[in-house]
């Protein structure tokens, strides 16, 4: 037993990628060429090969789980290195390694730029299964995901559902309204930016003021309500500079606290991330629909063989709790076993990652 | 009676502009200099000068109540022109006449732009005391107001406390965070455009982009996700243009009906607005307290003498109902009279103008 203060973010025991050598069709109509998949494993893949855990990443996550999910490492616990083999797939779209908008076009020899094709989860999923079968896994013995990461658990267990003993989806449902809307602004954000250049800027001279306004929007839709208001209220900016109460010479640019803190999660983010990429992504969120093409949603998920397990978010308002509440119960309805589990948290959407140990107290009993 | 069917938006009797023959001190420390007040009235003022009603307008409105909002002229109910005289006043910032980043400021010859400077709510409100003292006005009947019109309204009962006999309040309290950080990302938004030049653009060549992105974000503020769930959904573009559903060799430019609905309002409302007046007057509403310089919320609140009504939405989450509901509670536990009363309605903060028939509704028995 390790104890918490002597624990150690876990290192891969590898990282590398794996090319898909074909021409992969694409759920718009398009293909990507020989794409790659960068991932990352931790602990061991044990003789049955039936202690892999796929650990799928959010928008702006990366292959490498215990990076950004480090307190979900628990010896004895969720993920236990000394018992689980754990991969971290880089979804397409993005730009840690995957193919993606910042990948050379084969048709051009140039970067994808804004011409990347539209992913779908899907895509991501079917290139994924072929990753996990290339290392000899006929099935995971869990697959577990928050946000657009939980969207491909869900994809996982209906498209391929002999692959996945148990599946945990966290804060997902088809986006509302509210949501698309959101993520649709924060694109017209990084277009606005005049250095965007339709998509076509120099690698790393990209739209930084339109992506830190874009991330900025994500920031406002990924917490809540009650945390801004806990949290700063109607504090002017710390450390009293930019007084929100005056106009200066350089014009209306006061600022209250909550507005420091939205400047700069937009600041720390664009050197971190590209700015196609995140417009890829969001656009991947949008069109997540595990029903579409699919007669009916009993259809879909009545053909899940996972032990599925929906986790909600209280104060989540980019996916309601009362969305993945409802989504369970469809599930249920079609004669699929889906527990429903909510965390009680102010941190919005973004809860699990600012909240992992409750989540891991959350989920320890779906595996006692 | 004139029936429903027949009725006519009525026009102003009067329009026209009051000019301060003075220095005007501001809140912020700044001046304004021989600042003027556009404003227009309906009906007579009767002999005895007590029939006057003040109508404030919010952000985008103007001096002309009876174009923005005609549902409350009722013969016989909330705004009778047989019996009434209505005025409406424009607020410093704004474009439509009175004072404000498109005048002339007398230092430099030149059009404020950016430097316009920081208005209050109380220094609006001084501002128009003048201007109804002007019309030999001792008292309002009554003074009415949504949203920046509601905080004038409160700040009227509460610095002058005789010349308001009774005043209604709509979708107001003191901004919260997530209003502050809304209204700031919109304010990014024109500052992010290339033709804004750091607000120093030529009249009429203003940033059109960031306005419209600035716009389409604050009406995600007014609304609300009941609303657009209802009305938008996840339903692809009408018309089936941009299918949201695949990518294009334009980019990734797929929209949903929302992401339309959202554009169409930036659009419709760049040639009408002027893009340093919005940022002036979102930094109005982020600086609204009333209680700001006043011993406590004691002090400021049983200054009050007005018989007073706050009206809160259900769905207002720029304004949350249960906010704008603790302010009445503060406010009479100041030992000033005033009632609750609540909009149910799906549309947000906007319910004020999108179903005025029911704020009437809801208002009628205040007079009865």
């Amino acid at each position: 037993m390790i104890s918490r203060s002597t624990f150690v973010i876990p290192r891969p025991r590898f990282e590398g990628d794996f090319v898909l050598n074909e021409v992969l069709p694409l759920e718009s109509g398009e293909v990507l060429v020989n794409p790659t998949l960068h991932y990352a494993t931790y602990g061991k893949l044990n003789a049955a090969r039936d202690n892999a855990v796929l650990v799928c990443h959010a928008l702006s996550g990366s292959a490498e789980v215990a990076s950004w999910w480090p307190q979900l490492f628990v010896p004895g616990g969720l993920l236990d290195l000394e018992r689980d083999f754990v991969i971290g797939i880089n979804v397409f779209g993005s730009c840690y390694g995957s193919t993606g908008p910042l990948s050379i076009d084969p048709a051009t020899g140039k970067p994808y730029g804004a011409t990347f094709p539209l992913i779908n989860i899907r895509d991501i999923v079917r290139a994924e299964v072929k990753l996990i079968e290339s290392l000899g896994i006929q099935q995971l013995k869990l697959a577990i995901g928050a946000s657009i990461g939980g969207m491909q658990v869900l994809e996982w267990a209906i498209q391929f559902p002999q692959k996945v003993a148990r599946a945990i989806s966290i804060g997902v449902a088809p986006l509302g309204a509210m949501g698309l809307g959101l993520n649709h602004l924060q694109r017209q954000a990084i277009m606005l930016d005049p250095t965007w250049k339709g998509g076509h800027y120099e690698t790393g001279k990209g739209p930084t003021g339109g992506l830190a306004l874009a991330r900025a929007l994500g920031t406002i839709s990924y917490k809540s309500v009650p945390l801004f208001e806990h949290r700063f209220n109607r504090k002017p900016n710390r450390g009293g500079k930019e007084n929100p109460w005056i106009s200066t010479s350089a014009g209306q640019n006061g600022r209250f606290d909550i507005a420091g803190y939205l400047d700069h999660q937009g600041a720390v983010f664009t050197p971190r991330f590209d700015a196609n990429s995140y417009i890829c992504l969001t656009r991947t969120m949008d069109t997540f629909d595990p029903v579409r093409a699919h007669e009916s949603p009993y259809v879909a998920y009545s053909r899940i063989e996972a032990h599925l397990t929906l986790v909600g978010i209280s104060t989540d308002w980019l996916f309601p709790p009362e969305d993945v509440r409802s989504l369970a119960a469809i599930i249920r309805a079609a004669g699929t076993r889906c527990d429903y589990r909510e965390m009680a948290s102010l941190q919005g959407h973004d809860a699990f990652l600012a909240e992992p140990e409750q989540l891991v107290r959350l989920l320890t009993p779906v595996f006692e």
